[in-house]
C-alpha cells in the first residue's frame, strides 16, 4: 500500500544548488562596498534590509537585488556611485542566469518515486526563476506540477493541501529547511524528511532540535527509497 | 445546463485598477529624468528596457523597478544621482502599497457567478503582489483559487487547462487584453469575453480586430450575467 498520496520536494538546496550562488553574490557585494564597512557589517546590514522588505518583496532574486541596492545606498550614506549600482544590477542578472546544478542522487530518486507517487515541487522564490530552473533541470517530467509558494508557514501548507485535495496524513514533504519544510508540516499532522544542505540562509535557521514520530533525517535523497519501500 | 466548467478572470484592469498606477509612476519617473530627455523619449527607453528584461525578470512591479533603475542610469549616461535612484526605489515601494480599487460592478458579477460556476483568477505579475491584492480586495471568497501565470500564451493556457482537468470548450476567460486574455483562448477552442479598460499597456495592444463565434465584447462585467443565463 502507498504510504502517501503526494510527496512534495522543496527545490532550492534540495533539488538543485542555490544558497552557494547567493553567498557568491553577497561576497561580490561586500567587495564592492568594502571602503565603507567590514564584510561582516555589510552582510548584517543587507540581511536587515532583506528581512524588512520581505513583506513587500517576498522571496526570490528580484527582491534580493532591490535590497542590495537599498543596502548599498544606506551603507555608503548615499555616496555610492552609479557605476556601483550598475554592478549590483549586473550581479542580479548573473544570479538569474546561473546554471542549474542538481544535488547528488536526486534525479534517480525522483525517477524511482515518480513511478509510484504523485510528486510536486513546493518552493518559495520568484515565479519565473523557479519555473526556469525546473525547465533547465530536465526534471519537470517527474513532477505533476510546481507550486511556487509565497511563504511556507502552516497556513500556506494548509492551502496547498486544499488545492491538492488531500489530508495532511497523506502528505510527505522533503526539504533542507527545518523551519520551512519540516516544522509546519509536522504541526499539521504530515510527515517530513530533512535532508540537510551544507549551508543554510540565516533566515531559515532554527536553534532547537526536533523529536517527532513523523520526522526523519537522511543524508541523501536516495535513502527515501528504501525507507518508503519498507 | 451550465455552459462552462470554469470561468477565469484576469485581475489587473479587469477586477481592479492597475495600469493607471503604472502610468502615474512612469510620470514621476519622467519628471525625475526630464533634465536628460523628453518625457516621450524617456518612456520609449524605459519600455525598450522592460521588454529586453522580460525574459529574465518576468511581469510585475519588482522587475519594473529594476528596469526603471537601469533605464535611469542609461538615459543619464551613468550620471544619475544616488538620490534619484533612491527615489525610484521609493516609487516601487509606493506602487506595491497602492490601494486596491475594484472595477465598477465586478463584485456583484462575481457574487452571482460564483453561485453557479467555479471561478479562478488567472493573472500575470508578481506572485506576492497579486495575492496581496486579492486578499485586500475581499473577493477571495468568490474564487476557487488564484493562478499567477508566467505568460499568457497558448502553451500557458494549455497548462492551466491541464491543471484544471478540463477541455478548452468548457473554459471561459474574461479580461481586458485581446492579446493575453482573448486570442490564445480562442485559438485553443475556448470562449473569451473582452471587457476593454480605458487604458492598455503598449505591450498588450494588438492592431487588428477579432471576429470569432466564441468571442464577445461587453462594456461592463455585469453583462456576463444575462448573457450566460440565456
Amino acid at each position: 500500500m502507498k504510504k502517501f498520496k503526494v510527496i512534495a520536494f522543496d527545490a532550492d538546496d534540495t533539488i538543485w544548488i542555490n544558497e552557494p550562488y547567493f553567498e557568491e553574490t553577497e561576497k561580490k557585494f561586500c567587495g564592492l562596498m568594502e571602503d565603507f564597512l567590514s564584510h561582516q557589517g555589510i552582510s548584517a546590514e543587507l540581511f536587515n534590509i532583506e528581512i524588512q522588505n520581505l513583506s513587500l518583496y517576498g522571496y526570490g532574486i528580484k527582491g534580493y537585488i532591490l535590497s542590495m541596492i537599498e543596502a548599498g545606498i544606506k551603507i555608503s550614506n548615499g555616496t555610492l556611485s552609479t557605476k556601483a549600482i550598475e554592478k549590483i544590477l549586473d550581479y542580479g542578472k548573473e544570479l538569474l542566469e546561473k546554471p542549474v546544478i542538481l544535488i547528488d542522487g536526486i534525479e534517480a530518486t525522483l525517477a524511482h518515486l515518480s513511478q509510484y507517487y504523485k510528486l510536486v515541487v513546493a518552493t518559495k522564490g520568484d515565479l519565473l526563476d523557479q519555473h526556469r530552473k525546473l525547465h533547465l533541470s530536465g526534471l519537470g517530467k517527474y513532477f505533476h506540477h510546481i507550486e511556487v509558494m509565497i511563504e511556507k508557514k502552516e497556513s500556506d501548507y494548509q492551502k496547498l493541501l486544499q488545492r491538492l485535495e488531500i489530508n495532511a496524513k497523506d502528505f510527505l514533504m522533503v526539504g533542507n529547511s527545518l523551519k520551512s519544510d519540516v516544522l509546519p508540516v509536522l504541526n499539521l499532522g504530515g510527515t517530513a524528511i530533512h535532508i540537510p544542505f551544507h549551508t543554510t540562509w540565516a533566515h531559515e535557521r532554527i536553534d532547537h532540535t526536533i523529536v517527532h514520530s513523523q520526522f526523519f533525517t537522511f543524508e541523501h535523497a536516495s535513502e527515501i527509497i528504501s525507507w518508503i519501500d519498507n
